[in-house]
């Protein structure tokens, strides 16, 4: 389906019944992605999935952008669906911006769900987003430049097959395709900004923080600093995760979701 | 509500409807330690609690008996109940109980969920037990040799109240009862013959180890031997959290465990 | 050998040429603890052992002094050798003592060695202390109360001879000793006022943090927290090590000490 | 200097007096890597630095080659040295090499240090090693596949100075050389065939493995798995440092290697 955001076309799905559940990419994902998923999430859940701006059937940009326009789109999204509270979840990119999102709009929000999420982009995830950029010489290049350091040794070493599959798939279809490399161009510059290691501490919302053992891109630390800041947060490390942990460890991501999102709270 | 176990009395307790979940105590617990937590339990689930032999209002017995008694403790609850199959979950004593439930009974055991659990008892967790022996002189000696040590430094400096109302109950109502002390004298000296180092790669059920990344009693590398083995497992870490993580993490705990048994497989 | 602190007697030993080296005990230490690093710590150092107060063969105390009067002690017997200038390292007890010496008395500090150090006495850790008080009843009851605790698991059932050596020695010659107890509480309490936290940004000496993977009394998060705020500082990490690293990975201990002690700072 | 290896040149260097010290180099370095740390490894030792066939100022060799090749490169110069017994120490890809010489020629090893080293090239590992064949392309894309995943995002986000002046003079000088280039390919290849997992148990030579927290290329995982097998070996983990432990955390490093090889043994 199509939102209409400022003129341009947001693409966004709908699944299921219950409250509401908002699962937000990562920055090389799209709504497509989640198809395994969605079964799971809608069996008690209204579940919206979201392309963002430069993602997946959503509006192409041409030129840069601030990274919480993202977070408008999650508001059109909803107010399009005349949901007026949500569970919000995202992995990486899209738990980013869904803390932008919830200090922007937190009457939205009902509770928080942060998978493999940094709190700022740091100098060296920038040049890991600037190595990126050089790696477009051809699609096996790009391959090599953007996709180990995303799994973790175990699962690499253990899911060959899958992978294998999943690097034909991605050199032949998508990273020779130049519309999609100056999409996820646009998408990591609009990156490079976020910061909000000062604001965690206003976020109010009951927060999951999830972090994988072996997250290169978005390491562990990182997940403590933002749980140590978030007043109603809580830290849960999947083991031998890499940053994909909704592909690694599905049914964890899975388990850990639901869990959270529609399980009442406990007091001792 | 009582079960016949060849003429012993077994307390147990059922809550709610759906598919069967039997959450499982550890060795100072009963089935009043869950009362916070039966409503979240239970609202999709029916929730068998058990207080094992020489627990709660179970049956006290009075010499020693083998650790896998109790899993046939669990047996002849779940037969008195015609539930033949069931979520097997537990904590500690309560866990490692429902190994060992698993590996005997397996056609019963549908999902597999262990907190704290260890493979076997060492000798150094043999020489804790012993311990615990030494400090039967007064209540505030045994209060003091056994629950520091369940908790994590995070949440004692954190929850100070809530643990002195717990230290004046345990000192004024519990570890000056002699028939509680000697109930957990045999409990404890039933756990030292618990090893199933060498069995756990038998264990068919899918299964979710959980640790606590300060549980003292059960540390991590305990929970990654058992994960390591157990086939069809994954690890997830709660942080900051000891050996009690339903006490000191009950929104994690309840998320994990309801996410879990709850939450159909992903294929990727 | 004898100084004389203020009509005091504090029993010290020296060993060695070149540069001085002081080593600080634990809490239920005493210089005679360190037999076994004698020669590797006076191969290339003057090695200074000291007895605090309350310890060893130094003047036992009759009532509560404050925690810093050991940094005094150690003063008191650097100017007795006439050294004015020493690397200062300690375990536990004696590494807290070693960071209020380094604060107070920057001039005599080279290079700071602190292994298995806390920043600050918790709630947690005096209730530890607190229990070691409730457990006098028998020799046994206080065996079982300190010194399971002290050791990792891996330590525990790797060593089990060493380890029962040990009991019988600490259980028929030192727990039985009233005088021994009293000093053991008079020590306790001093370090319930223990709180370094706003202070550590002011250690100017070159420090090295050490702690153990599997250290309960004083966990890594405590050495994380010391390592984050001393300027000049680095943590390292003994893997499989309890509380008691020189013990536990004396080799490593050793290592980490001469090592950081005696090598040249790099520049790159 | 130079040694004759089956008349192929291998340049070595050979600093100050004592008991000899090898000190391997990663992939990319070569002895003059070393400069800053010459002074402080030499200063009671015999230091003894090499650069491997196709590093540095040695042969560059015109094909494949089998690993081990390159532990008798180091026998040939120990023995144009007529050492007949050294300290080991290694960084990655040299380490690699220790352990191979250790287990072919354990009579000339005296004490073996392993830095950051991995017991077989997982397939992971394999596949990062083809995306650097990919990245010949241009300097600046050479430089972004191999160097930010070689630091901890900690060192990466300090040290900004020092990462961009050597970012210029790798690309200005040594990205750009095709023979350079060329070499790092063969010496890629030639670990591939890395695979000791079975053999580690017959090292005797008494083990110092060294890892870092956020070591991504060679995890800590890895490390354990050594140091697990290894019978007289201990492990310890530099806190916030990446792969390249000598220059992210050189006073650590430093301390680490000297304190083990010239500390006496310790039995307690």
């Amino acid at each position: 389906m199509i939102a209409n955001f400022d003129g341009k076309d947001i693409h966004y799905e709908v699944y299921g019944e219950g409250p509401a559940l908002v699962v937000l990419n990562g920055i090389m994902m799209s709504t497509a992605s989640w198809k395994p998923f969605i079964s799971a999430f809608s069996k008690n859940n209204k579940l919206v999935l979201i392309d963002f701006l430069d993602q997946g059937q959503s509006h192409k940009m041409d030129g840069g952008y601030p990274f919480t326009i993202q977070a408008d789109v999650i508001k059109c999204v909803l107010d399009t669906l005349k949901i007026s509270e949500a569970h919000i979840s995202g992995v990486s990119y899209g738990a980013a911006v869904a803390m932008h999102f919830a200090l922007k709009y937190p009457a939205y929000v009902n509770r928080l769900a942060l998978f493999n999420c940094i709190p700022y982009t740091s100098s060296w995830l920038a040049d890991i987003g600037e190595g990126w950029k050089t790696a477009r010489v051809t699609p096996e290049t790009y391959y090599q430049m953007t996709i180990p350091v995303i799994y973790s040794m175990e699962f690499y070493n253990s899911r060959t097959d899958w992978l294998n599959t999943r690097k034909e798939f991605l050199i032949s279809n998508v990273f020779n395709n130049p519309v999609f490399l100056d999409a996820m161009e646009r998408l990591t510059d609009s990156m490079y900004a976020h910061n909000l290691r000062d604001e965690l501490c206003s976020i109010s919302a009951k927060t999951l923080v999830v972090g994988g053992s072996s997250d290169y891109l978005t390491p562990l630390p990182e997940q403590k600093f933002i749980a140590d800041r978030i007043p109603d947060s809580s830290l849960v490390i999947i083991d031998n995760c890499g940053h994909a942990s909704m592909y690694e460890k599905p049914d964890s991501f899975t388990a850990l979701l639901l869990g959270f999102i529609n399980s009442e709270s406990i007091v001792t």
